[in-house]
């Protein structure tokens, strides 16, 4: 957080939209967070009440700074789903189910006067790592966001790569098992990365092995009608669960499979792993493990080139991530603006 | 090719140096070819032999048109290997096993006297593409060539991603299939789009067809001693040839496959199917049926979004896209070092 009296003018609010909750924070022109509110999301009440509260949450937070709306010059909105951006436009997002075909940007601009640019949550987040995060020292990188879905977000030459039809750094759906009898998607197909290393795959690899008659302790919690979670297989990793280690470690190399193809691709300066899932990421051993594995497949899979230089690290910006990206996203709009 | 009267300066030359060949073009700002020149790689004579045969080509070329070397404002230099393009060197190429860790970008830079940028040679046939062939309307592309191996370019916001170690791009040695029985790719590793959809791959797929006993016009051909090749193969399919056939559109199923996962990561607004390998292209009820089986898959296998508004055309510039691309990189540079 910067005191308002250190901002950099002008100022974003970045709006990063999950199925659960929306994140909404006023960044300056350096990437700090000068205030930040979270609202639910409710998305079985639909759009309009959400929307209604982001429009009362962004007054709050200038009113409790002294600000007027004039004080924003743009706010960036991420979202989970398949987006128009031209027209702000969101197309459909699973976790969003009543807000298909919305111009939930323009609605939010109408109502608020104020431009909204509409992203991707994963191209969001990416761009918030590059800007102030893990990424800030680098012009390329790619994120892979591990939590429900797999998502990602490419930047290259200080850019993001938003795609033709806004759908650049849809990682969690390269195919890397071709065969006909690969894991099923989320999405309905077949054989992504997303069907092998999201919190999702971990939940039916981890119900298969028991139903295999795997021992683990997971066995008795499940039993017990608890919905076992990527956060208890963790737990029960770290206290020694062969099964539970095997799980992630197994999640480790699919996501060494993906990250190869990305490397492959791009060939960022750095490749950042975050999101929901990551082991208790550098702050635990079985993160620094999950992550030495990742790194152990790359090296093993990609080209020589590749396996020696690339730089595999865990992202550092978390959960705000989405709602700074959002707002860095709005900065570069009102640049590009600015230049025509 | 465009007279020298008519050319917008400055010039540029663009060299493609192929395992058997190297196209030299002096090429224009606005890339047109105002002459060209091939001349043998003869790669097990080393790399100082060849340099010398570039440098009488270029000379060659510009005494034939009355102009001198200073009228040339640098040379793009297109290589098929792993390159360091800072340093103009060549770290290893398959077809030039006695180039290895040579500057040859520096030596010819030094023998010549005028600035020499080295670049992968897919790339710059991805570049040449964006430039003046089938995606000269577009902002971004990406390119699949198909031949001995697979390679590829990416073009996005007009830029050529080259990588942070000059290993963009590199589409055949994306992982499709992550099985431990996958097939076996020229790199050394398995279950790369190279494995599937080379010329290799379809010589190799035949081979074990006839092996397993299918029936097909191509077993005479190599009872005789005849060494089979993609050439034969789609020949054969041509003229009704079943097992020849199915080789052909199990080659464009395969590379359905690599071209969703390119779509799924970088949505180029447009995306190419070039190289020696294109079963005669548009021009060919076979190149046409292999690209509508390509389009097919992808169709099947991508998100609704690039399902519905993936453009796949052939490429159209043929062989000389590489050098053509290695004149526009050799172009790019110029302009980047006047903005410094």
């Amino acid at each position: 957080m910067v005191a308002l009296a250190q901002a950099e003018r002008p100022l974003f609010t970045g709006i990063d939209i999950g199925g659960t909750s929306i994140k909404i924070g006023l960044v300056d022109m350096a990437g700090r967070t000068l205030a930040y509110r979270t609202v639910a999301t409710e998305p079985r009440a639909g759009y309009a009440a959400a929307l209604q509260r982001m429009y009362s949450a962004i007054g709050g937070i200038i009113d409790a700074l002294g600000l007027t709306l004039h004080d924003i010059k743009r706010i960036g909105m991420g979202i989970p789903g398949m987006i128009n951006a031209k027209h702000g436009e969101l197309y459909g997002a699973h976790n969003l189910p009543t807000w298909d075909n919305t111009p939930v940007a323009v609605l939010l601009e109408e109502h608020i006067g104020i431009p909204v640019t509409l992203v991707n949550d994963a191209n969001a987040a990416a761009y918030g790592e590059f800007w102030i995060g893990r990424g800030r020292e680098h012009h390329s990188l790619a994120l892979v966001t591990l939590g429900t879905g797999v998502g990602g977000g490419i930047v290259v030459d200080d850019q993001l790569i938003g795609g033709a039809h806004d759908f650049g750094g849809e990682v969690g759906h390269l195919i890397i098992n071709a065969n006909d009898d690969s894991r099923w998607c989320g999405c309905g197909q077949r054989g992504h990365l997303e069907a092998y290393c999201s919190a999702t795959a971990v939940k039916n690899r981890l119900n298969e092995a028991l139903e295999a008659g795997s021992e683990s302790s997971l066995r008795q919690l499940r039993n017990n009608g608890h919905e076992v979670t990527p956060l208890d297989v963790a737990a029960a990793a770290s206290a020694g669960d062969p099964l539970a280690h095997e799980l992630v470690m197994e999640t480790a190399r699919y996501l060494g499979i993906g990250v190869t193809n990305i490397l492959h691709m791009i060939d960022p300066e750095i490749l950042l792993i975050g999101g929901a899932m990551t082991f208790g990421g550098d702050e635990q051993p079985l993160g620094r493990e999950f992550i030495n594995a990742v790194r152990h497949e790359v090296r093993r899979r990609a080209m020589p080139i590749q396996s020696k230089h690339a730089v595999i690290e865990f992202a550092t910006l978390g959960g705000a991530a989405g709602y700074i990206g959002a707002a860095g996203i709005a900065r570069m709009a009102e640049r590009k603006v600015a230049q025509t």
